[in-house]
């Protein structure tokens, strides 16, 4: 469904993000040395883990923007490659405790790490990769640093628990779905451009606003990845789809359907969520339902709102060849079906 | 078995926890109004659990360490009780993460957090709790306390991992036994006393005097831990006896039984340890061969030869009140029963 729509904008916004990765090609090699390198132990089963998970890789966006901020920022150091690192060992981390949480077997197409080494494992290679972020970030010796990223991972694990305890919750409106998102997702997307701004001095205005650039781009990356969940191909999604449905999630779209809902197709979700479990045959009607009221669109259309503010915080940078590249990947987030 | 066997020193000893936490009472008042307010979330469930965990209490010994190693210190700022909190943060975050991994149904004589709240919740608690510990270090200002909590973080859950991989290994040596605890207990004790020393501009010395005193006392307290699984009483412990032997955990009056078990023995050690569950039966026995080899008795002969080191290390400080106060309290570790 969603690639059908998509289709004609596809290759120019997949070539955004082959042009942000091609214009950072040598820094992100560094980055990946950095990473391969500090996730080292001699206990084996942690470079075991932790290889499983960043080898498996996904398009590593947070640490991009990382790199590509810094050079926004006219930052001339090397203090970025250990923050793009420690970012991504964040955003490792919280996947590694999130497969626990969800209960999910796959994550990106293959074999989640808690399926294969088990919840314990993954619980505390986790909490190595989290510690290691800590170090990666005091070697910097920038404090404010420091206090962003705690501050986010707080903030990161509060929104988790948040969703957790709205699991089943048809009430919830669309500001708390936003709330949610916005601490388990966007946050750390604003962090990764924040700090760059910090490491190269930029006064508070240009830092709020690549905060702003990141938050704005984490909010779409989370609409679209909940829509995908409905409206994407298990293929490239590289895990079932439905799966947020399955364990009882309740995201956009469904927060969508369920507002526009009649009331037998109020009845339907209620029951739905009531259940311990929900089968293929409860996913179809909800596909259905859900492209009834056109609600894979309309949560779309909402992460085309906040790439447009994501956009439009880039603004007070000079037009160059960076910005560009930060701006136009935001179609990529829109458009990215995998 | 233990209490009659130490039931002489009970009574001296006991009074020297008092005496320590007499003497930094209004001290710990402060740290634990910080632990509230640190704890603290919009997100119900947060300050629920943590409240669960850190109001269980236990003996707050970690806390203790940093207030008064840095009273030792001649410190006189207030990062201590920051610090200290941290600690306890930490130390909390682990025991989370902890009952998961173990799977423990009880901690301190109540239901573990995720038997109450599940396992998800008690990951992404932890994951705040360790964060906001993060948050807590940054505003004392001083990157090398951050640079050693973050490392300990690190080779702590190393440790976990390390054990994590090393159950029902019966050809695990005690020096490999050792290098478990020294990272999965014995680093936070080190650290704890470590950062009093680094906040209080001591010279390099003594602020590995301080660590050593921490790291000595973390590994006669764990010591002490894995003979009460065998030795104590399960109301004293607050879990269940046997705890450490059901998991499949090769501890050290295990590992010392297993040196002098003749070959029918081995044989019994093997195949318990080969089963997916061991059952009272096979507890009852372990327990006789442990008793047979006095195994429980020299893990304890050896925790107080770390307790000597641990004293030994107080020695470059001025004989003061606060020395002898954290010199008794050595003693106090190997004699609770609790």
């Amino acid at each position: 469904m969603l690639s059908t729509t998509l289709e004609p904008e596809r290759q120019a916004t997949t070539n955004a993000m082959t042009r942000l990765e091609a214009a950072f090609t040598d820094d992100m090699a560094k980055v990946n040395d950095l990473i391969i390198e500090r996730m080292q132990s001699p206990v084996g089963m942690i470079p075991d883990l932790a290889a499983h998970l960043v080898r498996a890789g996904g398009k590593r966006l947070r640490p991009l923007i990382t790199l590509a901020s810094a050079d926004l920022a006219g930052y001339t150091g090397d203090a970025h490659y250990k923050l793009a690192a420690t970012v991504e060992f964040i955003h490792s981390a919280t996947l590694l405790h999130d497969d626990i949480v969800d209960g999910s077997p796959m994550r990106r197409g293959k074999p989640a790490a808690n399926t294969v080494w088990g919840n314990a494992a993954s619980v505390l290679v986790g909490d190595f990769l989290f510690a290691r972020a800590f170090s990666l970030m005091v070697e910097t010796g920038r404090l404010r640093v420091l206090d962003i990223l705690a501050g986010a991972s707080s903030i990161i694990a509060e929104g988790e628990v948040r969703q957790l305890a709205a699991i089943a919750n048809l009430d919830m409106s669309e500001l708390e779905y936003m709330q949610i998102i916005e601490a388990k997702t966007a946050e750390l997307f604003a962090s990764a451009a924040r700090v760059s701004a910090v490491i190269a001095d930029l006064p508070e205005e240009q830092e709020l606003a690549l905060d702003r650039y990141g938050r704005e781009l984490g909010l779409a990356f989370q609409l679209v990845d909940d829509a995908l969940d409905y409206a994407g191909s298990a293929k490239k999604l590289g895990k079932a789809v439905g799966d947020d449905f399955r364990e009882g999630k309740v995201t956009m779209p469904v927060a969508k359907a369920i507002q526009l809902a009649s009331k037998d197709e109020q009845s339907f979700w209620t029951e739905a969520f009531s259940k311990p479990e929900r089968n293929d045959h409860d996913l179809q009607h909800a596909m259905a339902l859900i492209t009834k009221h056109d609600a894979v669109q309309t949560t779309l259309d909402q992460a085309r709102t906040h790439v447009r503010n994501a956009k439009s915080a880039l603004q007070i940078f000079a037009p160059e060849r960076t910005r560009t590249l930060l701006s136009d990947v935001c179609d990529f987030v829109i458009d990215r079906s995998f």
